[in-house]
């Protein structure tokens, strides 16, 4: 049950994320949804909930900007395959037989994977955004949920019904505090210039964002180029989806004159190292050629079944690994640069910066607490270091979205966990014929 | 404290990397220091410690093949620095200050990481052997342990007392049963001719094994070209270190000639892809053409300074999407290949094939069982997958070392884990004046 309630959280060690990267010891107090009060000293307050978080380290909630929530359920089913085979023999064939209860239940896992390893805000594409979001709010948590275009049609509707179906979507969550709805046309090979136009078009009337896959493979880049002799970028411009409200999945095969036509735009990159290695698209997104123009990148997971978790622990360190191998040199994306992409880049990407992505007065509480006191992360030289090079999603102690305690001390508060876990067995097995 | 005992696990699904890689529900009974049973079936049996495994999964212990353990205080002081920067600002300042004590608590705390995310078996190069001996014995561990030399001598002894004190580190330890005693000469380009020679004779008069750092970094492989006119495997081929009781770390370096060089002598390989990736290295160790020419391949972490954990269900992960996103193949390096590198691999790679690396009746019981029954390792297509793509060692729960239980149940047994993390953070202060 989701009540309004108070918290104080003393004794912690607090990584801000404020403008000045403030860390020190203190309290932080959340009065309903929102952070009333941090201090470096003792807060006397009564409140509901008091967490005692010495040897703990508080930091913003991770901020996940691109998944697909109910192949939660597809985890490992189908490793280290060709990309076409995958999804043509594992991926599509699910799909095709996903109904409203599995794809509930696989919200509800991913969502319960996300709360226990410090998420708190993801950014969803997917089909049956119904479903899901009757599920992120009755969890307590906080989504931008992509409703799923692709021309021909998607496992829930037929192509002529998306563009009625998404309208409905969004009048009916435009109004909500914590679902934001949101559009994602699948990619520019799976969505032509008539769907994009009609995208960018309902973007503009309701002022929702969008989501769109965006150069991941090379054949994808290949094909785009074949079909309207442009790259994707040039065709997402045209179409008017570089823009400051859409966030672009992957970005592997990018150019350094494209990452200039992102910049003049202001359009928000969502990186996603481990799905990008797993399937081997052989693409390295040019993020620090992005951060020197000053584009916003932001991190996600990709879908569980091309990962195979949703720890964006785990996506901090393969970030900030990936490239310093990449490019030989150790000195690039330090650790506070990867732990601002999984906070604020999070939140400025989704257009939340004034509301999430850091512990600040007057911010909406979504705070998560990461166990220090263990072997993997002592000592603490550096808590920033620890957060990006040695904690696991695991690690997590506590997660409060909204000012709502969704995991404490390791405890889900929302759910029974339990029966999810064995819920979703039970549906992977449907679905798989395993 | 030490005692011989028996155990019972039973409900559980035991993968047990033998010949057929056999994977069922069963049990598994280990009396005193071997695996006694393991069956299909029920074991009806008393034994002292009794553990329900349902919905865990009973995997071998992983087998770490190259570490700095007390480096484990190390953790985070200094990332994202040019190596040699980091060496001389960092890392030598601090060696030059280690003493008894701090090897002792650094050992202390390694072991603590190790033994909780499901390692039971190293391979480690530092100076101190000594007194990391007796922690590893104390702490119930199995362990090869190298002593290191360095031409101009360790922080330890004068270059002029190595081979003495080396010779007594082996006839103290040479009959124990967990600690193996072995040489470490550091590198091709830290040890000449006169040190490589007579770390050969040594090991051939003890029958120890041997590790050494080989084409960690290009700067190093063209240093030892310049100083020897031949590359690093040319020179250890030519001082006896190419054999099958030689493990080589890293070799990012290494070209195909090479490769087959190796095969020849059957000298084994301790691959650390999450250390070179954060390092920086550029190099990709060639995997791939090294199992096709059946050299054996381990993991290693590294020392927890360079990678920054010793977790090494992290470092398969790293393993298999590194050469994935390489070789632009996801079929290149499957979760199976990955996992026997981790287990059979590693055991072959310390000639320890025959007793530990597998569950089967008559090894030595290094058992380690990881909580499957949590979000982020549910659905379950797949074990193996699941314990490469999506486990992290902070879900392990027990870990067995020659039949004794050093962690049941998420509980340390063999040692007060809040002293050993209270006394490393004070430790790492001291050291780093911080």
């Amino acid at each position: 049950m989701i009540e309004p309630m108070s918290i104080l959280i003393k004794n912690a060690t607090i990584i801000t994320q404020n403008k000045n990267r403030d860390v020190f010891n203190g309290s932080l107090f959340i009065d309903d949804q929102f952070i009333n009060e941090i201090s470096k000293n003792t807060i006397s307050v009564e409140a509901d909930v008091e967490i005692d978080a010495s040897g703990q380290i508080v930091i913003p909630g991770l901020i996940n900007t691109h998944t697909h929530l109910p192949m939660t359920l597809l985890r490992g089913y189908g490793d280290d395959m060709g990309l076409s085979e995958w999804l043509q023999t594992r991926i599509w064939p699910v799909e095709s037989k996903l109904s409203s209860s599995s794809v509930k239940v696989g919200a509800q896992l991913g969502l319960l994977e996300m709360m226990k390893s410090g998420t708190t805000t993801f950014f969803d594409m997917y089909f049956f955004e119904d479903e899901i979001a009757q599920v992120v709010k009755k969890m307590g948590f906080r989504a931008v949920l992509g409703f799923a275009f692709i021309d021909h049609g998607t496992p829930q509707y037929p192509a002529e019904k998306l563009f009625p179906h998404a309208k409905r979507f969004i009048k009916q969550w435009n109004k909500d505090d914590r679902i934001i709805p949101g559009l994602a046309p699948h990619g520019t090979y799976t969505c032509g210039p008539d769907t994009l136009q009609k995208v960018r078009n309902l973007a503009d009337q309701y002022h929702v964002l969008i989501q769109i896959h965006c150069a991941e493979t090379r054949d994808e880049v290949y094909d785009v180029k074949q079909q309207y002799g442009k790259r994707p970028i040039a065709q997402l411009k045209e179409f008017g989806l570089l823009d400051s409200d859409v966030v672009l999945a992957h970005c592997g095969w990018i150019t350094k004159n494209e990452i200039n036509e992102m910049k003049k735009t202001d359009v928000n990159v969502s990186h996603c190292p481990v799905s990008n290695m797993k399937i081997a698209t052989g693409g390295f997104a040019p993020i620090p050629e992005m951060i020197n123009a000053h584009v916003c990148v932001s991190l996600g997971t990709d879908g569980a079944a091309s990962n195979n978790t949703l720890d964006m622990f785990e996506t901090m360190k393969f970030t900030a690994l990936l490239h310093k191998q990449h490019r030989w040199d150790s000195k690039v994306l330090p650790a506070q640069t990867v732990f601002d992409f999984a906070t604020l880049g999070g939140a400025q990407a989704l257009g939340l910066q004034n509301k999430i992505g850091s512990l600040e007065e007057g911010k909406l509480a979504d705070v998560v607490i990461v166990d220090f006191n263990i072997p993997r992360l002592t000592p603490c030289h550096d808590p920033i270091s620890h957060l990006v090079y040695a904690a696991s999603g695991s690690d997590v102690r506590t997660t409060i979205v909204h000012g709502n305690p969704l995991v404490l001390d390791n405890k889900v508060q929302i759910i029974d966990e339990q029966q999810v876990l064995t819920n979703a067995q039970e549906e992977a097995k449907v679905l798989t014929n395993s």
